[in-house]
């Protein structure tokens, strides 16, 4: 039979076979009957999706020869038990997927022993002796990680279920999975029904257990909770709060990818058993809606953008995404942008929603995937500020700034309202740390949260954004930061090369209102090469005090318009609180009044940052690394714009990117910058306007109000007057 | 025509169309008349050479459509008029060649209008203003420009001298290409005659020029040199003296790379001239080795090992490496593995030679391009030392070390006898910090050497090799180190997974013998993961030295076994002289007499470095960047072994690469290493036995001697007696 034929009968297939699941009938979770029985008619005509089922088989393949190893449970992340017991999972839930697929008997052999070796120990096991965490497991130092072992375990138990005898089932279910099940649920009622990624993790392990095992009492506390009113723990309401509507997660990307998976896991458990309940289309199809969203979090290189606590190198390519983007996709196969992605992954997940989009991209149907300029709403009605992003779309410069003006982020948030990152082609220009902390390398605390997370990472001075008086917004304090949220002034990227978004936060300093507006042009009627300008405006109430702006830059240090200090044979910190004690003072720089000028190069590119600070003010160059006696930091570079005393102040900043560095040729060129200069020509409590005057000493100017109730405006100043509708204007 | 009956075509037109090129005619220096009729023929069906062709006209027909501007010479590197006059002689170059294939006109009105130009302005050109070079030229601030330009400016002569009429041809020989070509010759003979790429230079541009406008007074120079006696000067002593018998340039790849260009294109217009003289084959064909070696001279990336002073980006995709492939593989096509090379380097140069290449590789001829384990001799006999290098061939870690035991490298040499350098995978483990200089980068000194290049880069605690009393080899003095070489005592990687080196260099410190041996090992059944065995012997004649040995490494700090008093809150230098000024402590470490471990994360890889280091001495973690005021310096880490007054010492220590980290997963593994202790338990002038303890208590022994007089060697150890043959043993 050809390739083309075995596929068309995938169609066929599809229309003959009883599409929705049975209640009671296995497999039924993550593979359902008909999806064995399409994926045993199409193995070796899919090329993606058998590259996918070999390495799978290659992995399993090793492993099953291996001892079973259930040991008892010792180590914190990082360690062995720890280690052991995660691989154990991921075993059981590929054999049990290979069972299903390739009926050998040693694959269902293998899940089935295992459960029984688990069944031996678990009913006897004490509470996990690690006490790192606030809700510890049995088999692991945290609930979480309990919950993900069932996740995945109940999918294993649900392929050989038809394998095991009724007395093996028994065993496993009583002495195994309804205990494990109560433990997650009626025994830790708090993180069962904490509306968090940690609750998450638990209602899907204990509905997917019950659905394996049809026990109704445990897909009912998977639903409603345990002890609460209705539409105040559960599954549905874990779907309302934790999503915006456009499917963001408050804790940003890194966390929603993994988020994402008991969501998207447990929910298609419940499309094959209860289609009735439309899971995936429930509240206009928010679950569908954060994958997409979660997939324009990420960078040229399909990295997630790392605000709050997150990992750098976490991506698209991660199990999560494949499993999220390839059950999306077969859930509303009209996506067919997601295909692009499932290429990039270049694997599926071995299951009939991995066949599915395996077949579509290998009849060519996959089309691609932008990403795009947009505002994502933070709150779980969408109304707790956003995330910003602009992007460029231009072969030379793919310039993506994104600004962060939603709410806190909950406990992996960082206190950085108003801080921005800027990436050209992929690699970050001025980035953000992200979090501290190596995951699961034994070395660095066993893989957890490093100290320097919260005294450096969390703290406002690590990010691109203003610190009033030394001290991070909310004073630190994450009580408080989590009742306020930052505020969407406008977002407008209707045009691709002129695009604006502004924003507003009025809490992270009592008595102190800050508006930052980011423009990104693109365009060579205005300036020679992609511009970003930056407006940070800072009006107090009453008192003056002292602000700093800081930019992290990666690259090279090229030139510095005014002379500098630097410390060349000792060398200070520049504080030592609020993060400021992680940061050396490499050299301080003294304003006079000019306009500052930096230049770095990064990635054979050039940047100039020039600036409007003048006068009696202060740059100084900064280094991360100090006060880590345990070298937990990276080591990083930044200017510190630092104003002292003042009561107001609006920062005129553009980073313009210019020139190239061939290395292999060794040319140099194109050096020569648009803007000049920039200043601040009128501002006051509703307006600004800065003028930006470039090397051929024509001027720009950018107006910018905050004020929504007009649509006209006119200002009066000493260089004229300005006239414009809107909330703001770009003259040139 | 189908393709294949076009590229037979080649053959036939090889065959009838007499293959040697008469002196007179033209073109005949990088193309022949020959070449222009099969490129002709051949356009458009081989892909690879149409590519560049088309890449090459889509360059020039933007360049020819700007005004012509030929600038009196005015800046520095880097600097507009530099940059103008370079670009003019590669625009000039292009289009000339364009003209012979193409024949369309506007390409050769090009060259002849910008030729006339230049030979308005040259007969008035004083010396270039800037007066940072110890021989200036007039359009450029150094003669090794100056004669870069004339290079390929004689080539686009050559293409367009049938298109001059004889007066445009008198105007510019007489006034531009002859008093051009005496400057470089008669008017400079010191540089000229000099045994230096600088001398090259001039010398294939003056030869080039030569053959170019039938001057056999010019030709008389290149091949004798000016007044002097035969076999002190000109092109023959040039290749005699330059190159080891193997093709090595004593300077290092980074130099070789740009030193082969005039050898090549100028050997290539003798050729085509004068194919009686054989140049390619003269000195057992060593411009073609010279071409192979440095080609075995880069990483698993095509980068340039970066042994003195060399730019780290700098790699085989560089124009004078394509260059320089396409040349030799044409000269001896049975090299089928160079096109492997002109596959990697996507691109062939616009001539009968990439012609050739392309053809070939697009027919699949060729072969793999094998990076060996060799020992490459410096020294114009291969007497003066050698570069060693050492690689294991394995699908999961490549890994390749350097061993530095040649001669100085001439004034681009680094103080670094005995020094190393690691990679795995082609990503560098124990980096060699390379030169300090982005060149032609305007911001930096306008794109020359930096202070810090001779402060720090060519100092030697900045390189892994031992430092004696805190000074550099030979007390810094060039002079001096130039007239030493280091010695090779063995080099033996016959076994692909027991390979050592060892090298003796005993004039870099009065009365200190350093011998250092390397020893790689891949093998299971000895060690379970790579392991690099470093012992490094000191021996000293009378008085006790400060001893030390840096490992600069990359990757993150993940673990040290000894406790370190870490300078968080103020940061001091390492010392103020011999480039211990630009290290930064960062912490002190306390030896016990316990084996020191310590553990860094590279690449997701993890490497154990153990050592004997013991007793009362110290261990400095450093940081690149102090002393630095304008931030010329890269950010780099080290640890540095160090021992206070001891007369000898036997440093005895291990590199281990072991486990995994997969950042999509966030899994960790195999993080169990071999080594768990080394020791030193027999040494005197003539042998040196360690003993590495592994985890499982068994014992590896490696037994070493520089007594080449013997065959037979007994030991006797207070742990037993050991008996070998040969220079070294491995027992285990």
């Amino acid at each position: 039979m050809t390739k083309t034929k075995n596929i068309i009968l995938y169609f066929f297939l599809l229309l003959t076979i009883n599409l929705q699941g049975q209640t009671g009938e296995h497999p039924n979770l993550f593979l359902t009957k008909t999806d064995v029985t399409l994926i045993k008619q199409n193995l070796g005509n899919v090329q993606l999706f058998d590259k996918s089922y070999k390495a799978l088989k290659y992995d399993i393949d090793i492993e099953i020869k291996k001892p079973i190893d259930v040991p008892i449970p010792k180590d914190p992340a990082g360690g062995y038990t720890h280690y052991r017991h995660k691989q154990n999972y991921k075993i059981m839930f590929g054999a049990g997927i290979l069972w299903q697929i390739s009926g050998e008997k040693k694959y269902a052999e293998f899940v089935k022993n295992m459960l029984l070796k688990y069944a031996k120990i678990y009913p006897k096991l004490p509470l996990h002796p690690v006490t790192k965490s606030y809700a510890r497991g049995k088999l692991f130092w945290q609930q979480l990680n309990e919950a993900v072992w069932l996740v995945y375990t109940s999918i294993a138990y649900d392929c050989i279920y038809n394998y095991l005898s009724e007395k093996e089932r028994n065993t496993i279910e009583k002495q195994l999975l309804f205990p494990y099940a109560d433990f997650l649920s009626i025994k830790n009622p708090k993180v069962f029904n904490r509306i968090h990624n940690h609750g998450v993790w638990a209602v899907a392990a204990v509905g997917m257990t019950g659905f394996a095992t049809g026990n109704k009492e445990l897909i009912k506390r998977a639903f409603d909770g345990i002890g609460k009113a209705r539409g105040e723990a559960g599954f549905y309401v874990q779907i309302n709060k934790l999503f915006s509507p456009q499917g963001y997660y408050t804790e940003g990307p890194y966390y929603e990818r993994y988020a994402l998976t008991p969501y998207i896991l447990f929910a298609q458990a419940v499309n094959n058993n209860e289609p009735e309940k439309h899971i995936f289309e429930y509240r206009d199809s928010v679950l569908q809606k954060a994958v997409r969203t979660t997939l324009q979090l990420t960078n040229q290189e399909g990295k997630f953008f790392p605000f709050n606590d997150a990992i750098k190198e976490m991506s698209l390519y991660t199990e999560s995404m494949v499993n999220a983007v390839d059950i999306v996709y077969t859930q509303s196969p009209y996506n067919k942008e997601l295909l692009s992605i499932v290429k990039q992954q270049n694997k599926v997940i071995v299951s009939g929603a991995g066949l599915k989009a395996a077949i579509d991209l290998q009849n060519n149907k996959a089309k691609p995937f932008n990403r795009e300029s947009l505002q994502i709403n933070d709150g779980n009605l969408g109304k707790q500020g956003a995330i910003g992003i602009l992007r460029t779309s231009d072969n030379k410069n793919n310039i993506t700034v994104l600004m962060k003006y939603a709410s806190q982020g909950l406990g992996h948030g960082h206190f950085d309202r108003l801080s921005i990152m800027m990436y050209n082609n992929g690699k970050e220009i001025l980035p953000d740390y992200g979090a501290v902390r190596y995951v699961n390398i034994l070395y660095k605390e066993g893989g957890r949260y490093l100290p320097e997370n919260k005294s450096w990472a969390k703290q406002t001075i690590a990010h691109n954004t203003i610190v009033i008086d030394s001290s991070s917004n909310f004073g630190g304090n994450y009580k408080i930061a989590n009742k306020y949220h930052a505020k969407s002034i406008f977002f407008d990227a209707k045009i691709d090369k002129i695009q604006l978004m502004s924003a507003k936060e009025t809490n992270a300093y009592k008595g102190v209102n800050l508006q930052r507006t980011i423009a990104l042009i693109n365009d060579t009627n205005i300036f020679k090469h992609p511009v970003l300008i930056d407006v940070f405006k800072i009006l107090s109430d009453t008192s003056a005090h002292a602000i700093d702006l800081p930019y992290y830059y990666k690259g090279q240090f090229m030139h510095s318009s005014i002379d500098y200090k630097p410390q060349t044979t000792n060398k200070t910190q520049l504080g030592n609180k609020s993060g400021y004690q992680h940061l050396w003072i490499n050299a301080i720089g003294q304003c006079s009044d000019t306009t500052f000028k930096f230049i770095f190069m990064n990635n054979n590119k050039f940047y100039s940052l020039t600036s409007n600070i003048a006068g009696n003010n202060k740059i100084y160059f900064v280094q991360t690394g100090a006060a880590d006696p345990n070298f937990n930091l990276r080591c990083e570079n930044g200017l510190i714009f630092h104003l002292n005393k003042i009561k107001n102040y609006v920062f005129a900043n553009t980073i313009e990117c210019f020139g190239f560095h061939n290395p292999a040729s060794e040319i140099t060129g194109n050096l020569s910058t648009s803007v000049k200069t920039t200043n601040v020509i009128f501002y006051n409590e509703e307006y600004c306007i800065i003028k930006i005057t470039k090397s051929d000493n024509k001027n720009v100017y950018l107006a910018i109000t905050d004020n929504e109730s007009k649509t006209q405006h006119i200002v009066n100043t000493k260089q004229g007057k300005f006239e414009w509708q809107g909330m703001y204007h770009l003259f040139y």
